[in-house]
């Protein structure tokens, strides 16, 4: 146990980026882990909806614009060493391009990581 | 919508790590963020509890070795594109270095991040 700052700062990484666990606030379940930049994470707080930076694309991605699968920001928190985002958010449709509604369905078995028929575990 | 591979493999990324989001399997808390080497990834399989790579360190980080608080796996889920982990664990004690269970206690206010006084929104 230590004594906990009462203010923390985000942390960039050397490419400007952190990475940001998005939550589902109804049921808890992990959507999608993303990467915001310091102007994706300033739109997310003004706007009120996840805007991540696309590290494929190398541009902004406000999620849902081209689906309509946006994610409405519920509560942020910045973690205990300032290098980690967590958003809680109210998820439209699917976060996972492929339609499914998590990302996480790649299950271990047998030393291969084979995809379940359920979003989570 | 797309057709899912039905097999994925974690892909590691230059520095052959891959971020690994930790949720209490009890309660749908997101714990924290680490991040995991091939062999540490194998260990934690292989042994049912959570063993990370420390990046500061730069050694293997078997979780709750000294303090006690060691995280009991319960799921692991890979995601759609293979370069992000879940771990679903029973945490024994605090998954934070502050004493905390959660890492994620900063919150947004009037543009900085302040301390909360519970675990999570």
């Amino acid at each position: 146990m230590e004594t906990i700052p009462t203010r923390m700062a985000p942390l960039w990484n050397e490419q400007g980026l952190i990475p940001v666990i998005t939550q589902d606030a109804t049921n808890g379940d992990v959507l999608m882990l993303a990467w915001m930049n310091e102007e994706a994470l300033s739109l997310t707080l003004a706007e009120g909806r996840a805007v991540y930076w696309s590290r494929s694309r190398r541009q902004l991605w406000r999620k849902g614009e081209t689906s309509g699968h946006i994610q409405k920001l519920v509560a942020a928190r910045l973690d205990c060493d300032g290098d980690t985002l967590l958003l809680k958010v109210e998820q439209q449709g699917a976060a996972c391009h492929t339609g499914r509604r998590s990302c996480f369905f790649y299950q271990p078995s047998k030393g291969q990581w084979l995809a379940t028929t359920e979003d989570q575990p």
